[in-house]
């Protein structure tokens, strides 16, 4: 199948949310969800689910819904989560040790595979099975492994600097934990993790205290 | 002015991103700014910002811009961000360290009041400027205080019961870090923090490496 030239941002977005309903399901013993099914489990509509899942040919016959195995995997595919991308971490704090124990980047495409620090008091400590490495030797390392992601987990004054090195090195697309925007070049991807805003999404939902 | 009745939830989920956008203009003494520039901050059409602002009556005269001050204020009014809403975190672990040493909560209308755990070795310990409470405590505290929002920062194993007991004892928006879907009344809020599902919106974009 050739792949799609142009699909729209948000729609790729909404990909990784898709596979990972599909995830859950296929992890209840499921083999076959429909687009209802599945819209019910996300919040939003079945039209859109078929409408997204059209740009890359459709994958389920009308009325017969979808396989979920093989829809994982074509999803996979398309999202390039197959293999394990190699990550670089910057940041050793208290963020840096949690993402380093967390557990779900293996099965879904990502492995850490070095963790980096700038504090002299945090470099050479151990977090898992990483000793934590200098700064310093980000554009040496990313470029001599060919790491393309990067998540940064610095305090907010310090993102922009690290952002800068990361890109300089080769890195493609940051997960940024820092709490400020970065500037980075048009052919590099940052996404935000920003408790605030999801915070604030529900807030206006609430009753205020009586 | 009247609220409005019904305003779609991906309008609201956008509005926190509009007044991310405006706090960093602010912080850099920008007075006004266009729902063009606006937009190209965030990766939106204007068309798209008009339109959700206008759910709530515009804000803005044509061609004149927004007066960034005054949307920042009534983006908070909406969002119910303008006080501080109390939350309970649970799970004291290397994330609850972080997230009760994050800065950007009370800013931005919450503030973390207490920090429950169930394992003995953590229960009692301090975390910045809170002693970890018994999870047991849970309920009693969080009717006492009048707690509506909770971060939940435990295992996933784990995730569904204390969702249970904060939804039982009063709590109606939560903020999930486990890698988890849990089940609430639909009374219920909650939003998930899942690096994966950002990471994988990007490696999309990323030409594997050779």
């Amino acid at each position: 199948m050739a792949s799609t030239p142009k699909v729209p941002d948000i729609v790729i977005g909404r990909l990784p949310l898709y596979l990972r309903a599909l995830n859950v399901l296929a992890s209840q013993g499921r083999d076959i969800v429909s687009s209802q099914e599945l819209a019910d489990r996300l919040g939003c509509s079945s039209a859109q689910i078929r409408k997204d899942l059209a740009y890359f040919g459709g994958f389920g016959k009308q009325g017969a819904g979808y396989q979920i195995g093989y829809l994982q995997e074509q999803l996979r595919r398309i999202l390039k989560v197959e293999g394990q991308w190699k990550m670089a971490l910057v940041g050793a704090g208290d963020l840096g040790h949690a993402l380093v124990h967390y557990g779900e980047f293996e099965n879904n495409g990502f492995r850490i595979v070095a963790v980096f620090d700038n504090d002299p008091r945090k470099i050479g400590r151990r977090i898992g099975e990483f000793e934590v490495l200098d700064s310093k030797l980000l554009p040496h390392l990313i470029s001599q492994k060919g790491i393309r992601i990067a998540i940064i987990a610095v305090p907010a004054h310090a993102a922009q600097e690290v952002a800068d090195v990361l890109v300089q090195a080769g890195v493609r697309a940051i997960l940024n934990y820092a709490p400020i925007t970065i500037q980075v070049p048009p052919e590099v991807r940052v996404q935000y993790i920003d408790p605030v805003v999801h915070l604030q999404s529900m807030s206006y939902y609430l009753e205020p205290n009586e």
